[in-house]
Parts: C-alpha cells; sequence; structure tokens
C-alpha cells in the first residue's frame, strides 16, 4: 500500500526502512537559525516535533527515552549534585533530572527555538523549566565544554542529535577530554549512542573515543524507542574514575517518584547487552 | 515525503503508524488455501516474508524474535525433552529448539505452503527441518492440541501469528486449559505476545486468560523486534506448577552454541518490565 498526505513520514537514510505516523495537521512550523521546526498533531502519538524532518519527539512514547537518559546516570552517580545537560532542547531530560534531589542543572541548547515551541507545544515536558535549581542557556555545547571550569560537574548528559551536522561533535574524543575535565572526581557522563541494530558500528566508536578521552569505564544501555530508527535505541555511559557497572539499586527501587519505563529491575536490565553488540565491543577493545 | 512504490510498507491498523522496507523486487508470490504469501527482497533487510501484507520475518532481525521465543523457555525448564511448536511456519524457532539437547520435536503449522516457501526462501532458518528429531506437521494446532495425549510434553511454544482470524484462539482461555493438560508436570508454556506499547491490553488478557487456565506463574518478556509493530515485542511464559522468574542461568552462561541476541543477562533483563506494565498488571492480578 501507499501512504498518501495523511502521513508524516521518517526515512532512514541508508537502513532502507522508513516508519509513518498519521497526521491530523500541522500545528506550527518556522525556521530557526538552525534547522526547520515544525509540530505536528498525529492520529494516536499525541504532538510530534520534528527537526529538519526527523523524529525528535512525541507525546506518547517520549517517556521511554527522557527517562532512560537521566534515571540510570543519576543513580550510578553517588550524590549527584551538579548536573550539564548538552542539547535536551524540548525539556523532557531536565524534567526528569529534576525529579532528583540535585542542586543545580545547566542545559545548553544550540536553538531556543527548540525551547520555546516546546514551552508552547509539549508543556508536560517543559513543567519544570521554571525549577529554581534549573539554568536555560542557549550556546553551542561544545564551545560551552571547552570553556567550562574544571572539576564543576557531577553529571553530563549529552542529549543530542545524530552524528550529523552540528551534532556530530558531540561524538568525538576532543569534546570528550573537555567533558572529562569539566567533571568533578567520581563524575559520570552520559550520550544518546543511537540504534544498536543500525549503528553498532557508532558505539563501538563512541566506546573508543570516551576511552581515547580518558574515561575508566563505559557500558551501553539498550531500551525500545518506538519513533526512533529501528524502534530500538541506546545510552552510553563512562566515568571519570570508576566502574559504571553499579547503581544505588536499591536508592532506585525507593525512588520517591513516579516513572513510566525506568525501575531498578529496567536499569540492570539495560545494560544486557545482546550477544552480538558484546562480541563486537570485546573485539573493539582487544584491538 | 511519500514513499513511491519501491517501498513495502505494513500499516499498524488503530496506532496510526506504519513501517516501511525499501524493495529491490518481488521474489514469490502465491494464495495458499489460508492466506497470501509473499517474498520480497528488501535493500537492507535481505529476504522479507508477509502473510496477507504483514511482515513475518527478515533476514536481518528475525534472529532477535526466534531466540527470545526459544531460548528463555528452554533454559527455565530444568530437563525439555518433548517440545511442542504451535505455528512456526518459517521454522526459524524449531532451528533454535533444536540447538538444545532436546529428544523430540513436533511442530503443528495450519499452513504447509509457510514451510514449503521458507524452505525455498530462508535456508538457514530451515536448516534443521530434516533433523531427525524434529517433527512436521500440518495442522490445526488448536485441534491438536485438543486431541493430544495428556502429559505428553515438556514444553509447548506458541508462535503464532496476531489475534486476529484463525490465530485468536491461540489466546483463549480454553487453548491454555489443553496446553496445560498436555504438559508434563513441571511443564512450561510461551507465547508470544505483540507490542507493549501497542497491545498492554492484550498482554494483561493473555495473563488473565493463562491464570484462568490454571497456570501456577505467568510473566511477560520484552525484547526489541524492529519490523513487528512499534518496533517492541513480547512472549508470555507461564508454568504448570512452580514460578518461573528463575532459570537455568548457569547452562545458560556455559551455552554450547552461538546466538546473536540471547544471552543469560539478556533473559534476566527481558523479565524486567517497564514500570507502567508492571503496575497494569498487578492492577489487573488484582481485580
Amino acid at each position: 500500500m501507499a501512504l498518501d498526505s495523511r502521513w508524516f513520514t521518517e526515512e532512514w537514510a541508508e537502513q532502507g526502512a522508513a516508519i509513518s505516523l498519521e497526521i491530523k495537521r500541522k500545528l506550527h512550523e518556522e525556521q530557526s537559525p538552525y534547522q526547520r521546526i515544525e509540530i505536528w498533531e498525529t492520529g494516536t502519538f499525541g504532538r510530534l516535533m520534528t527537526l529538519d524532518g526527523l523524529v525528535m519527539v512525541t507525546d506518547r512514547d517520549n517517556f521511554i527515552y527522557h527517562e532512560m537518559m537521566s534515571h540510570p546516570v543519576l543513580f550510578t552517580h553517588p550524590k549527584p549534585e551538579s548536573v550539564l545537560i548538552i542539547g535536551g532542547g524540548d525539556c523532557g531530560t531536565l524534567h526528569e533530572v529534576l525529579k532528583h534531589p540535585v542542586k543545580q542543572v545547566t542545559q545548553v541548547e544550540l536553538d531556543e527555538r527548540v525551547t520555546r515551541v516546546a514551552e508552547q507545544f509539549f508543556p508536560a515536558l517543559c513543567a519544570s523549566n521554571n525549577d529554581p535549581r534549573a539554568r536555560l542557556r542557549f550556546a553551542d555545547g561544545i564551545q560551552w565544554v571547552k570553556d567550562a571550569e574544571a572539576g564543576s560537574h557531577d553529571v553530563i548528559i549529552v542529549d543530542g542529535t545524530d552524528p550529523i551536522g552540528p551534532a556530530a561533535g558531540l561524538f568525538s574524543e576532543a569534546f570528550y577530554k573537555n567533558c572529562l575535565r569539566t567533571l568533578r572526581p567520581g563524575g559520570l557522563i552520559v550520550g544518546q549512542s543511537e540504534s544498536p541494530l543500525f549503528h553498532a558500528g557508532l558505539i563501538m566508536a563512541m566506546h573508543q573515543a570516551l576511552r581515547g578521552a580518558g574515561f575508566k569505564d563505559v557500558q551501553t544501555l539498550h531500551f525500545p524507542q518506538c519513533t526512533y530508527p529501528s524502534g530500538w535505541w541506546s545510552a552510553t555511559l563512562a566515568g571519570k574514575n570508576g566502574s559504571v557497572a553499579n547503581f544505588r539499586a536499591q536508592d532506585a527501587r525507593n525512588k520517591t517518584f513516579a516513572t513510566r519505563y525506568y525501575n531498578a529491575a529496567v536499569h540492570q536490565g539495560a545494560l544486557a547487552l545482546p550477544e552480538f553488540l558484546q562480541n563486537q565491543l570485546r573485539v573493539a577493545s582487544s584491538e
């Protein structure tokens, strides 16, 4: 069957696959200095934000991504007080981070318009933007980390787009070196690391770049994400000093806030890598 | 963008979403007594089999489904010797089951043409069809289990299609009662149970039907499956007598055969249900 104009389609370049969402109407469109921002009302996924035609967030399934970008790293750090988010313009990750007793969260998003549009069309994701612990800055995250004070953060969350265009630098060893410097002793970094099925090569390159930058332990977590390429996504976590395989499981079990995907058992399970990925990472790390 | 005729598209009815795979050409099509069987050469997913226009199997991602339909249940049973597969016409599950030291596997597929076409176009999945331990039967699985000798199997694997049309009966309490009777003491059943994101209601109904039929413990496992609706799939496991939360982890760690997705840690991780599903199952089981 062919899909008509009532559908939004994202073709996953080089993967010979595409996902489509049924659209009721377009609610907003604008060209920001950086990209084309569009908001759609879908049939069953609630609202959809696309940037340059790529799915960023839908009401229906964003909870998995945002919870898995925040709670695993925060329950791995013994006492996260100062958090830096690079990217994250829709503010969903920020909202999850602020459920923890952190002291300050600085979010550095390149495109202020993404955040302003999210505030208008995704109010639930932006519900904590006025939390006194949140500082929203609109600037280049790569430059920000270069200029940042050494040892100023416990956790860095890299919530950027695909490694093409301006976000490509967010996957480089040079960037990770600056992140390492910016972290306090015991500090942790986590970054979105694409699809285990489609982008295993990128995950391996990211492990290599993080280790090359001086991070001591690197672990990938995986989780479903319906509207991202292949429906399967990952985040890669690394520690400035110690291991990141263990976490505060007791605190995660007794968490004082609601989640829809994350819990302590899910955290442990997300660290269990498929055999093919484990084998590829083992070969890569022994080379 | 709109996709042209170079794409195969499956619309996920009622979910307002669709997946498309780039197609090079159609290799085969026929109308069997039960359904329309088509084989396609895709751009990057290898070969694709569809039944009545729905994706059944692709070369690229079938390993996850077939491994998760077989190894968790077989490593949960203490000593599986006699296995019954209902459905499973592409023979991928059968191939995985035969990696274990089982004595006999009976596969009951309704549509012989699905198996014959799979033998021709998916030789890797059918590589064990001539194993002397395998018995291929072409008949109605629901009737087969009704007629089966009591206590004749250790494990039943229900590898059917979506719960519409002839496969709907594979999700009913009446069917599960016959399965229970067919199982030996300590016997286990596992059935594919659709998408946690799209079909949580079906998963709950399946738990209820299995418990209603007399199964003592019911657990759902989840895993990614790119080309099935939402890219996220599940299997639901139940025991005739005891718990199914524990498994032979040491044997799984020391498995003597290769897998690409499954391993002992992945098995444990697949049992860790997302918070929303756990909450819904908790509410449903207390009603």
